[in-house]
């Protein structure tokens, strides 16, 4: 997990223009029997259209039967806002605060004392093993109660420096209607995301209607003991179970669902292995990536645009090309999505 | 995972009464309104009716909601006979020939030369370190289709030496009655077992309905890879990622369904913590433990009834005095249970 430090407090853009975003929203008037209103007509919509009635008309010789009509999505960069930063991490950021207030001793040590500076000249320049350090003192070796309970108040307070609404509403009109009208037609939907397990789980049902059982993530350990009156709780440990990345989402998927998806969805080389594992598989299978390519709606970047790697979401040139030579369909956020967010008009 | 190697072989119990069930099988009459027709009346069947009535009539106090009706139940010794040794432990040994014929070099390496020579005496001192190495090797090294492809012609084959009948068919009709008056009443039914979970995954949906994304076991890493073709290929690996057994039952729930039970089930000291977290839970909480004391039907085993310990499923005085001293119904498979398998009379 790296993020770009340097953009962690960056200024609010308050332009007129997502003001009035924000006023004129939930008057967005939906076609009655379109199941992707936000979508705009072309190859990406079709594809997905085509891929529900391929699998799901009985008689269709690509027919699949619904116990296997499985589902995979990436969360951060591919249902909502991974940009400038991971909300988990902006998170673990605001918790050391907390975290050196329990443990004084903390406050002289590095990367805590950094993180405490305020300097953002010297934040930016923390080290992976850093962060790891912060994750592992703000995500672990409290109870998973008293862990729901601090993420809990953080989601429900915490805002978006750019849009100022929790994270939870910077997820994608389009992506949202896409698990609608899957789950419609009989699939089950899972998040298989790098971020931590139990954090997405926090809030996948309230905003995606996806329950805990069906969030694959990135999980550390939890240890079984008791209280002092002999209760027992499990307590968060700084142990890696499962690094949900890359080749690790397959194997994720393999342990967690023990099936091949017939459809993934992600946006960055993190999920490369996922989408040609979920092709490789018999009959019609759907791999998409979202292409981060709209600057003024949302945000550009990665490498297959022609710029500079970010810290987030890497989407090569090399993924790019593989996504066009195995057939999965790449959707342009600028092209193909008439509205990207459900507060838009 | 232990054994009890000496019985690896043990003579068939051929006898009259055996086969008399046998042939009057499947004609057994269930009362219309009986959800439990092969329970005898008494505390265990009356614990799991109040249960399904408090938990799931409106406007009950203890009501709970229908997406968070969870019961866990572990496999050997609770959901199938166990003794005299775990089936999965029987297709390990079984396996070794064709393993030794694929690696002819294993042939004089122990404990593989020990297994291959059949001889009973020197297999039953083979240590718990052994049948890891044979673990290992019968149950890794392959791609995660050719490993499937193996059990199920495995699990199609094999028989119990007692019953003559496939391991799947010696499962307990009352289990089986309660999972499905659990799901009948929303309840979503899982299996969390110390045996390998993708070994269980195998069987599972056809023998108890439950599929496989509700199977947690114990679990070995996978590799992602290619096959010569450039075909993604997951590769099984000698790695554990969770020993599913005591505390670890516990981790396996929070991790691969991340809620806490309403309802769980063992039979054995390795589900004493799922039964603890369980029944520690707000509200109505049933913990139940299936106790061999049926040495005729089943078996009989265990401390707990003053017997040498086994090498499966032991239950030990202590957890019986803790099930009777937290309110757990401990299921006397002697005298609660109607008839042990469906196809009995």
């Amino acid at each position: 997990m790296t993020c770009r430090f340097a953009e962690f407090a960056r200024p609010l853009l308050a332009s007129a223009l997502a003001v009035g975003l924000i006023l004129t929203s939930g008057t967005h008037v939906f076609a009655q029997t379109d199941p992707l209103p936000s979508w705009n007509e072309g190859a990406a919509k079709q594809a997905i259209v085509k891929f529900v009635e391929v699998t799901t008309t009985q008689g269709s010789p690509k027919f699949v039967p619904p116990a296997e009509r499985i589902a995979t999505f990436d969360q951060d960069g591919t249902l909502w806002v991974e940009h400038p930063m991971y909300s988990q991490i902006v998170y673990c950021f605001e918790r050391v605060p907390a975290v050196v207030k329990a443990n004084p001793e903390l406050a002289n040590v590095e990367p805590f004392k950094t993180v405490m500076s305020g300097n953002r000249e010297a934040i930016s320049r923390l080290t992976t093993n850093d962060l790891v350090k912060i994750l592992a003192a703000t995500l672990t070796g409290m109870s998973v109660e008293d862990f729901r309970a601090e993420a809990k108040k953080w989601l429900d307070t915490a805002r978006d420096p750019r849009w100022k609404r929790p994270y939870t509403e910077l997820t994608y009109a389009p992506m949202q209607e896409e698990l609608k009208y899957l789950r419609d037609n009989g699939y089950r939907t899972f998040i298989v995301t790098g971020g931590g397990q139990d954090f997405v789980r926090m809030y996948a049902d309230e905003v995606y209607g996806i329950p805990p059982e069906q969030v694959v993530g990135t999980a550390s350990g939890t240890k079984y003991g008791y209280t002092k009156s002999g209760k027992p709780v499990l307590t968060k440990e700084p142990k890696l179970l499962l690094n949900d990345n890359n080749a690790g989402k397959v194997e994720g998927i393999y342990w967690m669902i023990g099936r091949r998806p017939y459809a993934a969805f992600g946006n960055s080389t993190g999920d490369r292995q996922m989408l040609e594992y979920t092709k490789a598989g018999t009959g019609e299978r759907l791999a998409m990536l979202v292409l981060h390519d709209d600057a003024q709606r949302e945000y550009a970047y990665g490498p297959a645009l022609g710029l500079p790697a970010s810290r987030v979401g890497t989407l090569t040139q090399a993924l790019y090309d593989q996504a066009k030579r195995d057939g999965w369909i790449v959707i342009s956020m600028k092209s193909d999505w008439k509205r990207i967010f459900s507060f838009e008009p």
